[in-house]
């Protein structure tokens, strides 16, 4: 298990990075289109969208407000391992832009790492699911496992 | 897709109570009993734990701590999709008592919600991937989808 073939690899980092493009690009109909109709997505704040539509919904609604302004940068981890036949977890770790806040306030740069597992479905690897967290920085050096 | 078998729902579920007693008996052996060797765990505050055997120390050294006296209520919600043949995801949502901090203060009980990754190994279902995210109740009210 575990070990992703090469070209399974090449095209999962590709539709992370598609999806990267689409979402500074703000153009959430792209953004979904790397996903399954059945994708969950979960935030920072563990608001839970079920399925692509509301996925969609939520999203193109934050990018005309809080995320109006706000860039990924590029990840500074991808992580693949292999757990099923046609099944990739992704673990991301990535910085991003601070959102903007109904006043106008654009808080500070952070970063997040997120879970997002990806399955073959048709010959295309698409995301079934997504899992946002946001990395305290303050709580790292309390984590009893350095890894 | 989608729809689990009636038994594998039951067995998932079973698992996951399972994972619930271990953990508020503070036996981290039972725990990760229920997972992959390469299971990995994201925490709340953005900690990513490699592999079955980090989530074990990290665990342990938490409920020597700060989960010392926590608790894990009923979850209100276990939601179980199949995303391919022998992979299920539960989303679930649970409260947790407050977690003690270093000077002995008890923090107010909160909800989380978890994305759990169960896959069939030689038969059984294990956890391969959790991933736990704090409820923020107070931004639940913008959000942009009600569901």
């Amino acid at each position: 298990m575990n070990q992703v073939a090469e070209k399974d690899a090449a095209e999962i980092r590709a539709a992370i990075s598609g999806m990267d493009r689409a979402w500074n690009a703000h153009d959430m109909k792209a953004y979904v289109s790397y996903m399954t109709e059945d994708a969950d997505w979960v935030n920072v704040v563990g608001m839970w969208w079920k399925g692509r539509d509301q996925v969609y919904r939520a999203h193109e609604a934050y990018h005309r407000t809080i995320f109006k302004h706000r860039q990924l940068h590029e990840p500074e981890t991808v992580s693949l391992r292999s757990i099923a036949s046609d099944v990739v977890i992704a673990t991301i770790v990535q910085t991003a832009d601070g959102f903007t806040t109904p006043d106008g306030h654009v808080e500070p740069p952070g970063r997040a790492v997120l879970t997002e597992v990806f399955v073959r479905r048709e010959g295309e690897w698409l995301l079934a699911e997504g899992h946002n967290t946001t990395i305290v920085e303050a709580a790292q050096r309390s984590n009893p496992v350095k890894n």
